[in-house]
């Protein structure tokens, strides 16, 4: 853990160049917009440890698969977000030195991620080794509002000298991927132009054929007078770049406007990308840096609208849960149903592949009920048009007749991991694409969506399941055998409780949902059974299937045990370990930590989690009681299902602990990675962890519920929600609930065990219930 | 499965040329002498598919592994047998056109390995695009008895024209290995050298810093005339050649003697390897070709002498068998206790290492068994060495006190392969290391090695089982769990029954080894008890284990279970598979292969075969007859083993074929991988279901015992066995037994139940029983 991040709830603060913190800083100040993001690298050169990062959502590219030994069926790529053209750098010469923080002094400096109006700023006070002090501000947006444009502003003092000043606006795509396999760079060069105050560079991936057009333009002030330099336009291949010299005085300002536009094949035609590129940035001038930031903290305004939770009297948590929901809404926007929610986002690309099930498990609830529902719904769209690829997929696995079985890993719908545990074993993510259907329509009621596409993938991930199983002869009952559960510190288990469980839902679910089909559009349900060629007998497979399965369980704790044979191992709390072992994964053996009893990521609590209303209290607790000691939470994905739990079962302290832990994640380094990339997902389950632990919220019946609690810590606290239509503020303090309805709609909700109206335009108070 | 190579009980023949089993030939027909050796390459230019292999015994390259995932305590390195100079290489030109088979006709074409004279010929007639018709035939020896020798034999005749001829001579050490996992050269640059009439080429490998050099000289005749030619000297980085050129007459047969030397740093100083080179040329040209190859043969013939098997009345079998006799004599020789087995031997370089368990489970008993006991006894005292890297290799995984696991693929202990699965999970392979040390004391009756070497191996050995297994609450017994046992087809079980079994055997006999040392040489065990610092309780615990392991079984059937849960699995026997989905590892995905009921090679029958002393027969018959019907036997070393079984049990036709499929696996490319090698650590396997399923043969009690039986399919069979100072000849015929003492020792042994007397250099005959 790192303590070096200034709190302060609407920014992420820096104070101090701490240079072996400098990849962390880079994560954690990554600014995007859903089409384009870079990590928070230096626009000057910077010779010390760095991991340049610009990244192009949608743009990937299929790294051959590393295995030490390649078995039937692996998949031959691993796709990895590709690291693509930097376009924020600006070299900086002063009379011949080239400004860099990693040679010259620095005597101030500053980084801040303004969380509230969407920007980076930066600001540093340094010296050459003779004495010259030059003052440096940069701030720097990927506008929300235009999402093809980057634009900086870069300012530039020198303090107590004159002299000469060089600088080197470029766009260098020349760029490669830190963690690529065979240390391939994954661009072919296109093009290239630089002429006076302009260039781009055009580049392609070379195995996925992806074109991109990153662009700059820039204007150079002083005095709020545009100067009126020479430029030295050159280029080489897949970098662009202007040179421009001037004198500069000592106590003068000077101020470089620098505009990138960002545009690939994903949204324009091949040929033409070299013109909206130039159409781009003439765009970005004309609105100009002030105008882009004005119409970028618009939008930032409007996200706050929707999503911002507000805590008083609790630094740390408030600037930790406006990070998450920040980091969000600067990955998904929600508007391109190509697109998904990286685990890295565009703060690294460590992982590769977009779309893991932590979009289906994590990340929906936040999107749903923070945005327009046709935002959760593009994600599920997304999965809906890989339908084919994950039946593809599963046939190459030797399943048959309409079986899907989604990738692990993905970003066209093909399988690019390349763990078996992981790939192949996994599937119980297959189970999250039906919940994630389920989830979307209990919270929207949208049943139209089974229709048209939600009940067509049920049915393929049904046959899959139905396929999955095998009959036991010994148990007398369907088992599932070889497989990985979500606590990734087992692999190639028998019975996993959790994957059992998510199959056997699926199962009824699926059923179910066959039997609304059919009685509310028959026609529908008919073409549909005609596409899939869909028997009667399979629902009859699969009730047999449903009724039969086994379920291992402990009977004398009576709990669900994680997966058979848990109980030979030999128990020792998290607690007892040596502080010097934890994170285990960091200081264990592999084998050692396969066969100990430490948990990743508890399966069976996630169920639980999942399918809170098939049990009661009482078993939530025990099952609760006996793995919360056993998880080490080396997943960070762990901490918020804790919390909601904890909640709900009235461990208050330790809810918090969890919150607490989730939310600050990154800007703490808790699992020490955070140089990598900032954990995108587990951010929305932070938002989970809030809402569903503190706030208690459920939809059940198509009715909005809380039970919200205060934690010892905080004041009060207030969180929005947007459901159905409405949109809801809930301010929860030591003695009341006030909820206010800010949107057109009337709503009835339920408030701890009584239900309760909220006009349109109204608030309505409740008294609190803390105990 | 291939039919192509013609049935001869001294030869293996390929007739007719196929490009298309090219590369299964090169491994077929490899040669070596236990310190060099060649893949069957053609000596001129083939621009068709081929491996060109070259391999120095203990010259190995260090290369990056290759994980999806890296994984803590995964080994940094896959230790790989280095492809090494070709020193073969002699390209001929015939009218400026390069004599290839790949582009010219062929018209004859003939590769034969003569197993008994242990030499390599090939014969061909080719035609170029004008008709021109040039026979070739060659023959190359890797010298037995001048280990660091190669010499071929090449004659060239022009049958149709008058022409001119250029010869390129060369030794080309700029290889690398096909399969080097980021495309590496592994060869430094040290020296190269031309003069007229001589060349060679000195390397070094990139990290772990083996010199070799490789050097090569010739002699040209016409009709049994030296020609006086002059050659053109060539160098270039890693590459030394001559180049002659001569006017060739039709009809007339040119004869170009090549000699090679190859020489390395492990047994000469690295400063003086090019002067021993020289010498070991000018030895060689001295002796010539014709001297070189008697002596070979020479030594062949002793070879023969103590290792052959012959079989009358099946020309399959018996080439089969001498195969696999004369590849492993090929690849081992038993001097230097730094070298071992390779699972390709110099036939390939898949795999990499140069020792996996196969040494010690399937090898030292054809080894104890057809060469002097130093042979056998040096295989040990290579683990023995690496005692202190094993005790390093399990600190690494969390383990204490002196406990060692020996790595599952090394080459100078250190373990160095990389998938978890084998790497940490085969922990079973420490049980063969142990199991071995037992296997050459019964055989051999040399119980100091346990004084001076094996207990201290011993007690690592048992320190580690006695870290490794826990204690289960829930069984109220020990357990080992997350193993991966001798069948690949499962990984990360719990409780394998062979690893539990080979655990608890382990620490049994490590306390009965105690026991003698004590009581024999109490002097060496006070000072191995102080070396080892080694605790009375350490026994104490040792026999609380023994007594309270717990070993899966299924008390239906009353056989061993392979591990926990197997019951789970749905049966269905390797006989109804689909032909076309065999082998499964070759059409299956791996999550299918290990959720399967398929065994890849049975490892309770494993447990069986090493431990048949503890088994009555109705016990060892209900587990075959379970086991046998799900096992796919994709591994080399599994149908060895059950023929071993088969043979017990009585089910002979069985037993033959298990044989059959054991002695012909790469004769006929059973799995259809020997384009990648051959499978040298099986054929000890063959030779073992050879002695110990129809011989009968076992050591109990320090008396060799034979039970034989003649297969239906043939008339008699005769093998050879060293024993303790003596050598028997045992021949089976229909009706008798003869057993030849050709030693100077008298000796006992037991025929059936009948203890038989065999005075030195007398033979007797007894009844057979073959019912």
């Amino acid at each position: 853990m790192k303590n070096y991040i200034r709190q302060d709830p609407w920014k992420i603060i820096e104070e101090g160049f701490i240079p072996e913190y400098n990849r962390i800083s880079e994560s954690l100040f990554s600014i995007g917009n859903g089409r384009i993001g870079h990590r928070a690298n230096f626009e000057e050169t910077y010779t010390g440890d760095s991991l340049q990062g610009s990244y192009v959502a949608g743009i990937y590219y299929q790294d051959k698969t590393r295995v030490g030994w390649w078995k039937n069926g692996y998949p031959e790529y691993f796709t990895k977000v590709v690291n693509a053209a930097n376009w924020i750098g600006i070299d900086i010469e002063i009379n011949g030195n080239m400004l860099d923080l990693a040679v010259w002094k620095v005597l101030e400096f500053s980084r801040e991620l303004n969380m509230k109006e969407g920007f980076l700023y930066r600001s540093a006070l340094v010296e050459d080794r003779n004495g010259h002090q030059v003052r440096i501000e940069s701030k720097r947006i990927c506008s929300l509002a235009d999402p093809e444009i980057g634009a900086i502003r870069y300012m530039i003092t020198p303090m107590n000298f004159d002299g000469d000043l060089t600088a080197t606006l470029y766009v260098d795509g020349d760029v490669m991927n830190e963690d690529s396999n065979y240390d391939e760079k994954c661009w072919n060069e296109v093009d290239q132009f630089a002429g006076k105050g302009i260039g781009w560079v055009v580049t392609e991936t070379k195995n996925t054929g992806f074109y991109v057009a990153t662009g700059m333009c820039y204007e150079i002030m002083q005095n709020g007078e545009k100067m009126n330099l020479d430029a030295r336009p050159e280029t080489r291949p897949k970098y662009a770049a202007n040179k421009v010299s001037f004198r500069v005085t000592s106590g003068i300002e000077y101020t470089i406007f620098k505009y990138a536009g960002v545009v690939s094949s994903e949204y324009h035609g091949t040929s033409n990308l070299e013109k909206v590129c130039i159409s781009t940035l003439e765009r970005a001038v004309e609105k100009g840096f002030e105008g882009l930031l004005r119409d970028h903290i618009e939008m930032w305004v409007k996200k706050w609208e929707q999503s911002d939770i507000l805590i008083n009297g609790d630094v740390a948590a408030q600037q930790g849960i406006r990070y998450n929901i920040f980091q969000l809404n600067q990955t998904y926007t929600g508007e391109d149903e190509r697109l998904n929610i990286g685990p890295k986002g565009f703060t690294g690309e460590k992982y590769g592949g977009s779309t893991y099930w932590d979009t289906e498990a994590y990340c929906i609830p936040f999107f749903l009920a923070t945005a327009d529902e046709h935002v959760a719904r593009n994600l599920l769209i997304y999965r809906y048009k890989h339908l084919g690829k994950a039946i593809e997929n599963a046939k190459k696995l030797g399943f048959t007749e309409g079986a899907a079985l989604y990738p692990m890993v993905t970003m066209n719908g093909e399988e690019s991991h390349n763990e078996w545990e992981i790939t192949f074993e996994e599937i119980h993510r297959n189970g999250s694409i039906a919940y994630a259907i389920y989830n979307y329509i209990r919270y929207t009621d949208d049943t139209t969506y089974l229709e048209t596409h939600g009940l067509e993938v049920l049915i393929a991930v049904s046959r899959f399941w139905s396929q999955r199983v095998n009959w036991s002869n010994e148990k007398q009952q369907y088992v599932i055998l070889g497989v990985t559960g979500p606590n990734e510190y087992e692999n190639n288990v028998n019975n996993n409780w959790y994957t059992n469980f998510i199959a056997v839902w699926t199962l009824r679910y699926t059923i179910e949902s066959i039997g609304s089909v059919m009685s509310v559009n028959t026609m529908a349900w008919e073409s549909l059974r005609t596409k899939l060629d869909f028997k009667e007998d399979e629902i009859e497979r699969w009730k047999g299937i449903c009724s039969k399965m086994y379920y291992p369980v402990d009977t004398e704790r009576d709990i669900f045990l994680q997966q058979d044979g848990f109980l030979d191992k030999e128990f020792t709390p998290v607690r007892d370990l040596p502080p010097e072992e934890v994170p285990i994964n960091q200081h264990w053996s592999w084998d050692r930590i396969l066969r100990s009893c430490y948990i990743k990521q508890a399966d069976v609590l996630q169920g639980l989690f999942f399918f809170e209303d098939h049990f009661d209290i009482a078993t939530i607790k025990r099952n609760f009681d006996f793995y919360e000691p056993l998880t080490v939470h080396e997943s960070s994905l762990s901490p918020c299902v804790h919390a909601i739990h904890a909640s709900l079962l009235g461990y208050r302290q330790m809810a918090y602990a969890f919150f607490l832990h989730s939310a600050r994640l990154d800007l703490d380094d808790y699992n020490n990675d955070t140089d990598n990339g900032c954990h995108i997902t587990s951010m929305a389950g932070t938002w989970m962890a809030f809402t569903m632990g503190f706030g208690g919220m459920r939809v059940k019946n198509g009715l909005l519920q809380f039970s919200p609690f205060l934690p010892d810590q905080w004041k009060n606290y207030e969180f929005s929600i947007r459901f159905r239509g409405t949109v809801l503020h809930i301010g929860v303090s030591k003695h009341h609930i006030v909820i206010r309805n800010t949107s057109e709609k009337d709503i009835e909700i339920k408030m701890y065990d009584t239900h309760v109206s909220v006009a349109s335009g109204s608030k309505t108070e409740v008294e609190a219930i803390h105990s």
